[in-house]
């Protein structure tokens, strides 16, 4: 990062002391309005809640909000930082919910690596929000308190790091298949990256109709009944991969369509991206370091590149998707996160662009309309 | 409660749907926006937290937050309706908390009757937080949540309904006793109703220099060795009534200069309050039907009146105390409520009233400065 963004940054948290802050909706300047917020009128509120309790929704902020839930063991390219660490970032997503959606999100710290107790502390408070969104929970532990907490819970449970980059990364897919005129059919895709975000994109695109798809880690190629791989690589190797190729990056990559990184800074050479298909399409998507440098690539035949960086074209952000799609679920009552609401929210963010180029496959978070739109696609 | 404050206030929740809201206190309307509050910028603050863990409350809200937890187990005078009935008197309490002292407090509930998944549950969420106030947890169960909290946590925890309640009563006391021309010394109090206020109150009266106190409970005076008390009414047995007294309460009302009541409606007879030394003061705090009537009381020679209700006169209500009272700690950094900063808070709220009558005693929850006065009581 830039020493000047890092200054003014540190500047501006400690001049807000705060990027979000709670405030009333209602007045409080009488006697009489006490009476009706607080005792004794809250009481027949109470009773009516206690009577019905989906009331909850009808009187209270809870259909409006979202707990941001993290551990902080794996923030941003930072790593394993402390749970204190974590929540400027859990702020940052607050602030991003209300600005874009509306959302009341509130920030959590889960103050243990423990999974089940981090599972049994997020179910016991659950019933305060609407949904559930995890964020910057490390692999495999993310893998899991997800699965047990989309058991246990009926609300919306959400791993960001997972399905919101994933998401995201399909919506850029969709429009850099139609600028190099390509379709789903017959795609050659290769990922490089096994973690929780590279497991999460492989089996949404899978989902959405890619049928060759390569996964690499940093030993090569993943196929099923390679040794070491973890439960979650193992459960790829089945979904991915039919080939059973194995090798190297570099070998699985010749005449790949589509290259996905989300490995770190280098990890894409000239030579890889040269052995790939014609106008190969790159998701270079290591933070803040791209697997290979933007310009780089350009000159070595890239027709189609995405980053993660804010500073140059086609960014794939989480937060592109997540305002849109809570709004939407919170809204229509959805009680999962299904994949066929990953499909349509990812389609939701193409359609938002409405002639995509090779500099213009993914939206602006400030682009009108976007996430009304990935609202409305899963209301339905 | 009357009919029309019922259905305003029901209509008013219906309206407001929530009577908080998160705003975002910083502009989001640009990408280099997004790039200091959120990626990359953000990650410099992470750091500078992750390298010393202090500076969180220097570049985030933490140190302006409370959080407030409820188990709904004992809500209002309504006991166990369920943990979601709670949530409109949480946000009650959050919208007090930022009128009348600018802090961000957020309602939790904790959705367990298990006192240690309370505390686990509260304590790995802690660290979001600057404080944490609890607020309406039946008794037994609270004394042991909150000493187990106190232990475990380095950070303020107050159960409200014990101890805010206490420092009212005792800010009313100490303006009772000028108005009647009493001092402590010698006072004679009876306390009917020993459940979670009942015993705070009669702890925080001694404290505060009360040495003939009689605390009792449905089977009469509490005494030490007397059958069938619970842990916490055997150590009350040993802080009060050093005589030892035996007897209904009517038995041990006689001659008191002082009753209190944290009971039921019709505690009180006219023949009780009429047997109490001359010029009496009564708290009747039973909600919402005070133990005896107010025009009653005060024609059976009744000289100070207090009741839990806001539309007599003297007001026994938490709200004057805790927008202040957290606030001073947070902006002191006091680390436990000790019995110092309950008394200090008392005589704050006490000396807010310039000249005590037997009409205020108490001051209004709108008085000018008086949380001010509270919060500087706190830091003093």
């Amino acid at each position: 990062m830039a020493q000047d963004v890092k200054q003014a940054a540190l500047e501006l948290h400690e001049t807000l002391r705060g990027k979000i802050r709670i405030e009333p909706t209602c007045k409080i300047e009488s006697k009489e309005d006490l009476t009706l917020i607080y005792t004794p009128g809250v009481g027949a509120v109470s009773q009516a809640i206690a009577a019905d309790p989906s009331a909850v929704d009808r009187y209270t902020w809870r259909k409006n909000t979202v707990a941001i839930v993290s551990d902080g063991s794996a923030v941003l390219g930072l790593g394993d930082i402390g749970p204190l660490a974590v929540l400027p970032v859990l702020e940052g997503k607050s602030a991003i919910f209300k600005r874009f959606s509306g959302i009341d999100a509130i920030p959590l710290i889960i103050d243990t690596k423990d999974v089940d107790a981090f599972v049994d502390t997020v179910a016991h408070v659950a019933q305060s929000f609407g949904a559930i969104q995890m964020e910057d929970v490390s692999a495999p532990r993310c893998f899991e308190i997800e699965r047990k907490l989309m058991e246990r819970l009926d609300m919306p449970v959400m791993h960001d790091d997972q399905h919101g980059t994933a998401i995201v990364v399909l919506a850029g897919l969709i429009n850099a298949l139609k600028v190099t005129s390509r379709n789903v059919e017959g795609l050659k895709v290769v990922l490089n990256g096994a973690g929780a975000a590279g497991i999460a994109i492989a089996r949404l695109l899978v989902d959405a109709g890619v049928k060759d798809l390569v996964m690499c880690d940093r030993t090569g190629a993943i196929y099923e009944g390679r040794d070491s791989l973890n439960d979650e690589k193992k459960e790829a190797a089945v979904f991915t991969n039919h080939e059973k190729r194995s090798g190297s990056l570099a070998e699985v990559a010749v005449g790949a369509d589509v290259l996905i990184g989300v490995s770190a800074a280098g990890a894409f050479t000239v030579d890889l991206v040269k052995s790939m298909a014609p106008n190969p399409i790159v998701f270079a998507l290591a933070n803040p370091v791209p697997e290979i440098d933007p310009e780089t690539a350009k000159a070595a035949g890239v027709a189609v590149l995405a980053t993660g960086r804010s500073d140059y074209a086609n960014q794939v952000n989480n937060a592109l998707c997540y305002p849109g799609l809570f709004r939407g679920m919170l809204d229509s009552g959805v009680k999962k996160v299904t994949t066929e609401i990953k499909l349509r929210a990812a389609k939701a963010i193409a359609e938002s662009v409405q002639d995509p180029t090779a500099e213009e496959i993914i939206p602006s978070i400030f682009q009108s309309g976007l996430h009304e739109l990935v609202a409305a696609s899963i209301e339905g």
